[in-house]
Parts: structure tokens; sequence; C-alpha cells
């Protein structure tokens, strides 16, 4: 039986990203298209709970299994091809090609990669993909390609319970990408900054601006890997406990022993 | 000098918890809120990138330093705290306190740990505090011993680079609180459902409605504190890389070494 393969994004389905995507993995498996019908980029794990969603069916401009567009956010497509859309889970869900960096702290934005998150919680091998290209037009040769790569990969040998992947691209043509590499997640966050500006009705509103820094010296962060022309892959997972702080914690006075 | 903390909730600045969470603290520092204008339940780690944001100063119901309301996300509020209304970091972010769990898998879909999270990466020690009744007018005193409790300990203490503290308390009155015990996530997920509805113009639309489903049977987890009567306390952190995949993910044919 051919393979079932989910396919959700969080530019919205008429993204040229998602376009390559299933273009990236239509020989592995018939493709089931899930996507919001607006870009929800940002949108981090955001699942829609005092709303309503609604489900549309979608012309999609390849003959893929099947096609729908949804008026929620990354993590709603999910939830929904899960429990109302497919009849079962599907063997492989994949979310991008994104437009634009998920690599270090973005992974914690990112409706993208919290598509792959879910879908890990879901018991589904499951793979986030990012260009570190922002324009609508971006070229998605190199992205392809390493797509279709680690999806085959991913069909083959699954992922452990709990874990999906977080691949990031480099802006760079196939004669200076360099490969992929298996990283961890740089230590970095956004310096950021506020646009302050005029509304005709003299009310003052603000528009969200960032730098990216990243703080990590390691050779072995998928920072430092997409600066040298590889694409990086980081296994990722969604306890957060900090482990390595529990021991130090429970020397603290919390009247635990009341 | 009077230390500067901080409240954030997801719930919106005019609910019952936040007010809670100012009367725990209020003896520690000067408290500054920044709180969404609505409710942001479910809202994960999203923030504004394609909108614009408004501030607006609150009367707020107590006595504190100062008093925003912002037409966005937790994080969002952070954000606008951090590089804009507060005059420097503040020496502690306190979030909550949410009208409901945000124990287990809750973690990554809840707004008021989001915002907690977003501290830590900031450097700021910082709390999430959740009760677990959706009640609007749920009875706080426990969840007020608690953060009360657990805010000295953090001011006193301080947390190590990148952990904040994921704090549920159960829905049990004084008498039959049994203390505070340091956990980890427990690993859970929610079993959803989507309710199907027709509108007056005969579109079909759906609501989320899901169960959520403990998996973990260890007695170290927040799920089992919580059943028996303690608050739990989760150092949490943001560091997704599952660590412990990255050396069997090495042995994958990823052509690396082209």
């Amino acid at each position: 039986m051919r393979k079932q393969i989910l396919v959700i994004n969080d530019d919205g389905i008429t993204s040229k990203g998602i376009k390559a995507l299933v273009e990236a993995v239509q020989d592995l498996g018939d493709v089931h298209i899930v996507a919001p019908n607006s870009p929800q980029s940002g949108m981090g794990h955001a699942v829609t709970i005092g709303n309503i969603l609604k489900i549309k069916e979608h012309s999609f401009s390849l003959d893929v299994a099947s096609s729908h567009s949804i008026s929620g956010t990354p993590v709603d497509c999910v939830k929904l091809a899960i429990y109302k859309i497919l009849d079962s889970k599907p063997d492989l869900l994949v979310s991008g090609i994104n437009h634009g960096s998920n690599s270090s702290i973005n992974v914690i934005y990112s409706g993208t990669m919290s598509a792959a998150v879910e879908g890990a919680v879901e018991n589904i091998p499951s793979i986030g993909f990012s260009l570190l290209n922002h324009h609508p037009d971006a070229d998605f040769t190199v992205a392809k390609e390493v797509a279709k790569t680690i999806a085959e990969e991913v069909l083959e040998k699954g992922l452990p319970t709990g874990v999906c992947l977080n691949v990031n691209i480099p802006k760079v043509n196939l004669e200076e990408f360099k490969g992929i590499k298996v990283c961890r997640q740089s230590a970095g966050y956004w310096k950021d900054d506020f646009e302050e500006r005029v509304a005709p009705n003299k009310e003052t509103y603000y528009w969200l601006k960032g730098e990216f820094t990243n703080l990590d010296k390691g050779d072995d962060t998928d920072e430092f890997a997409l600066s040298h022309g590889f694409a990086s892959v980081v296994p990722t997972q969604y306890d957060l406990t900090a482990h390595h702080f529990i021991s130090a914690l429970n020397f603290w006075e919390l009247s635990s022993d009341k």
C-alpha cells in the first residue's frame, strides 16, 4: 500500500514553499494537503479554542490525493487532519517549506515547527523544513533535494516516540551546498525593538522588529552548520522539563513537607 | 531599592486570576502589569509579526506601580514590557494565575507559560502559575499562598540561565492542600474531537473539543502531584533538542559527506 503523507505549512496553502514540498515528496506516497487559508507565521503552538474553524476543499496546482484549506493555525491543521479529514493517521507529516529560518530559538515561535511537534505528540513521524530566504519567490532547488532525502529516510527508519526533526536549509545554490549535518539547537534570542507610528486618528501603534542574535559559540549547532553552507537537522522534542535543575530545586524551602 | 515585578497573563487584564497574582506578590516589590486586553488562552508562543500592536494605560483595581493593556498575545506583552514600557528589565516576571491547568503537554499550548518562557529567553527569573479551575470566579486562596512562597524564593535565589518555573495548583481548599512538590512534565496528550455545526447560511463549521489523557505512570510527574493534592513545580526550559537521538541520527544516510 502506498504511504500516506500529510503536508502542512504556516505560510498558507498558496505559498511557493508548500508547492515545493509537495514536489519533493509526491513520489514517496499519496499527498494530503491540510494548510491554513492565510499566512500564520509566528503563531507558535497556538490552537483555536475560543472560535470556530472552517474546512474548505482546495484545488491545488499539483495532482494530490486531497487538499483542504483551514481557517486556523498550523496546529489546528494537524488536529483537523487527524481527527476530521483523514481516514487514519498518516505515515509521515511534513511541514513547510517555510519561507525563513526556524533554527535556534525560532523553533518556539514557529508555526511550521509547531505543526511538526504536534505531529510528534500524535506519534506521527514528522519533519519541519525551512529555507533561509523570506522572499515569496525564493529558489527551493536545494531545499527540495534535502526534503526528499530526509523524508525518504524517515519513512524507512521512523523516529523515536516524541521526536520530530527541525530541518533548515541555507540560502545557497546546488554548487555551494555542502550537505546535511545533524546539530543541536543553538542558544540565541531576538533583540527586539518596536517602531512607533501614529495612525490617521492620532492613535499611536507599534510594529515589532527584531534582530536575531546567536550567543552560542559551539560548532555543533544549527547556526554554525547553516553559516557554513550545510543544511541543519535538529532532532526536536517537547518535554520542556529542565531535568538538570530538578535536584537543586529540591533543596529550596517550598514547605512541601507540610 | 524595591524589586521590580512584571505581571503578565493570558486570560486578559480584567480576569480574577491576574488580580489574585498581584495580591500574592505586591508585598515583594513594585508591580508593573502588562497584560492582553482580551483572553489569549491557547495562544502558545504566538507573536504578532504581521499586524500592529497597541498599548493602553489601564486603571487596575489594586494599587500598582503601572498597568498597561496590550492588543496582542502574552509573548507580545513580554516583548513590549521589556523593550518599550519598562525602564529596565524587571527582577521577576510572574504570569497568571491562569484559570485552568498548564501541566503536562499543556505547557506547549499555554500563553501563560509562553510568557514565562519568553522571560527566561530574556534572562529574567520567570514563573508561570495556573490553577486547576476554569471557573471565572474560582477560589485562588491556595494558589495565592503558593505563588507568594515561590516568588519569594525565586527573588532570593534566582534561576539558572534559560530556566523558568511552571507551577500548577490543584483545585483544593487550604485544609486539603498537601504542599509543593518539584516534578517533571508528565507525558500526555489531548485526544481531540471536533463538534460539527451548521451556520444559518448553511455553511459547516467546527468547534475543537478534546480530552486530556495522561500516559505517564511515573510518581515524579506534575500530573501525579496534582492528583494527590500537591502543587507541582516543573523547572522548564526551551532547548527543544532531543539530545538523546543525536548520536543515532548520525548513523543515517543523509549524504552529509558530499
